[in-house]
């Protein structure tokens, strides 16, 4: 089924203890298209400016993404991103923001892409979600993500466009700073009373957790022994998560729970390497594999409540 | 099996945002003892004061717990921790530390104590943890645990230690500690280089990891609403642990995976009161009953590589 995404489409510049890049693609809706292009046919909306450069358009068609609503402002600039990361790879520290085209991104959908029946709403301004979100009328699954930013500047606008989406994807700091509840479990709970079916919530190298309405799912992330650049980590798991869903066009809590896993595979191979440079090389066969890794390393047997006391001998009268 | 610990044995005085003891029972050999005892008969190595009431050993007994090498100096008190812990759980803040009788604690292993199969060092001096380990010839599985204060103050008797160990069960900041490694999966590596057959990495509220030499196993913790206590969570952990371990004597890696949510389960009754109090009134209804929830909230289904594929349509050409 067709995967519609909204969100920012940047030039990043990025150092972290282990190399830099001056100038790489970024973004949201671009870790996004491209980890979630493995899966479904993905639209783009999003706006560049002048200095975006075809390859850049190419590299996205390639990988099957549709371009069309994709916005060119010849006289602008395409947003600009520069943050450095230190060993503990799981905080960037922003040292320079130029939002250029992006300051003023009115979304444009087409009519084709009005009629899309999976969305994501990356993290742009809350009220532009909230207007994405009306427009696509027959959206069977529409997940948002968000930062800091907005929980802070446009708290009542984002709880608008929450009530009306299925699932919130979101980081571990911000479920709590959103629902302002220093325990995950009661933050997660807080959101889903606002309307979505489910709070996905990511948390780097601890994993990932899914909280449904009578259910909690949690999974560890893959493990790496080295981490290069977090850099669009989130996107990238947001991409594999709703880009199974799409393939598979349910969205169960089964399916939920295999999309955690697609989600994770995914923001795995992202941070292997800097920006999107890994997932654009990557094969069905290394994400086939990593998906069975997870099966390996979540799995144990059940034992039977009798074997369990059995082996207690002369302390099982607490039974 | 007999499975034998040493460590400490302790009063602790406790203030979290959800309120406050003044003296209750702690430390790790006691937090350790009650996990432990139901799963195995366990043997506690200690030393107390005059001050340690014969309520507290009977309270340790009723749980069959032996304590035949309970040492007592009627003359000295018992070790004193008084610590307090804010809305982030996670961190304790120590207040005082009286050692008391403990600063010259000599673990005294009676004969049957040294006929001990299972072992547990509890957080100790790791000259002593080493002197321990070398008196208990017969053992089939020693584990250790330790903390910052040996990394930074005895590192090299700490690895000695380390190296005649079949498991160590540590927090994830000192693994990272220990090992002078920011990666966790690294100095999890590099402490299984020294020997252990077993790294057990403790994650708090994001749950644990099970490192060997060829397999990695994670879990989630138990999702609680409300964590009360943190107090005495890692060795009710190793208690689990160790405990399920002796229970069925297997150490292989199925038996450890198990292991692992059995210690997962026990801390996670242990934080939801103070000290050591949930622990004392548990039942085994309520282990088996979260033992099987961790089956629920880690299980997903896996689908056949092809039926990923299929689901892509265009861009399958990717394969």
């Amino acid at each position: 089924m067709s995967l519609l995404v909204v969100g920012s489409i940047a030039f990043d510049a990025v150092e972290t203890p282990f190399g830099k890049r001056e100038r790489m693609l970024g973004g949201s809706a671009t870790h996004f298209s491209l980890a979630a292009s493995f899966f479904a046919n993905v639209r783009i909306v999003g706006v560049v400016g002048g200095d975006f450069g075809a390859d850049n358009v190419a590299l996205l068609q390639r990988h099957g993404v549709d371009t069309t609503d994709l916005e060119c402002l010849p006289e602008g600039k395409t947003f600009f991103w520069r943050g450095r990361y230190d060993y503990d790879l799981n905080t960037a520290h922003t040292l320079e923001t130029q939002l250029n085209v992006f300051a003023d991104f009115k979304p444009k959908l087409s009519e084709e892409s009005k009629r899309a029946r999976f969305v994501f709403l990356g993290n742009i301004q809350p009220d532009l979600q909230y207007e994405v979100r009306e427009q696509v009328k027959d959206a069977q699954f529409v997940a948002l993500d968000t930062m800091n930013l907005w929980i802070e500047t446009a708290r009542p606008s984002l709880i608008r466009a929450i009530e009306r989406v299925d699932a919130v994807i979101i980081n571990d700091a911000e479920a709590r700073q959103l629902a302002d509840e220093p325990n995950l479990i009661r933050a997660a709970r807080k959101i889903l009373s606002w309307g979505p079916a489910a709070v996905v919530v990511k948390r780097g190298e601890y994993g990932a957790a899914l909280f449904t309405s009578d259910a909690y799912f949690a999974i560890p992330a893959y493990p790496l022994e080295s981490v290069f650049d977090p850099t669009g980590a989130g996107d990238t798991f947001a991409g594999g998560f709703m880009g199974y869903l799409a393939s598979c066009g349910e969205v169960d809590e089964a399916a939920m729970r295999r999309a955690m896993i697609f989600g994770s595979v995914m923001a795995s191979f992202n941070v292997e390497e800097f920006g999107t440079e890994r997932v654009q090389r990557l094969t069905y066969a290394e994400i086939n594999e990593r998906f069975r890794e997870f099966k390996r390393m979540t799995s144990f047997e059940e034992i039977p409540f009798e074997r369990v006391v059995k082996a207690l001998g002369p302390s099982a009268i607490k039974v």
